[in-house]
């Protein structure tokens, strides 16, 4: 059993983030088959296009970011749920005075993030 | 690629639940590892104590409740992140005036749901 606020778990920068970072809130050591993380990206702040190995299921908490999903651009905001596929490029790009916070969970597997040029 | 609004998302009751619903916001067959569901519990309802054959991680959007998790008590509220091992009895009783709602994500297995007498 396992009982935390989101608010007291360390935040660690994002390294190839512009303004952003993560809490991991139920860490592959702490349970069997997945991790439930947490990212926050400030105004003006963003992620680039990049790969992971495993796929992402996200739900946004709060404020608005444009998202590149392969081929696809969306807008996501708070309520907003989302799967990105292993291995299909992804970015982000924050919209407005509110940082943009969402959860982003992936299966207990190795993961490996390669930055992409294609936008 | 998946993207949709939770408020757009079908809500089931849950039967056996007071004034509790759920959402599958993304299911077995939309990804591959894991599910993601939403549950609201109105004021003044809850779930009676019961096990799973999954594990269960949460994370709480809104409202507060009283949660047993086997022999501990304690008070979730929004931004509390709980991991509920598979097979551990567990129950909500909602407190204060506002709906409880929570993501729940299990894993893609088998998933069998046992009301128990403990409380």
């Amino acid at each position: 059993m396992l009982h935390k606020q989101a608010n007291d778990v360390p935040a660690e920068m994002v390294p190839v983030g512009r303004g952003a970072t993560k809490q991991v809130l139920i860490g592959a050591d702490e349970a069997p088959n997945f991790a439930m993380r947490k990212f926050s990206i400030q105004p003006g702040g963003g992620m680039p296009p990049h790969t992971n190995t495993v796929e992402h299921e996200q739900y946004v908490l709060r404020g608005r970011a444009r998202l590149g999903i392969g081929d696809k651009t969306l807008v996501a905001q708070a309520g907003d749920v989302i799967f990105i596929p292993a291995q299909t490029p992804h970015w982000y790009e924050v919209e407005g005075a509110e940082p943009f916070e969402f959860l982003c969970l992936i299966p207990n597997m190795p993961d490996r993030m390669e930055l992409v040029k294609a936008r």
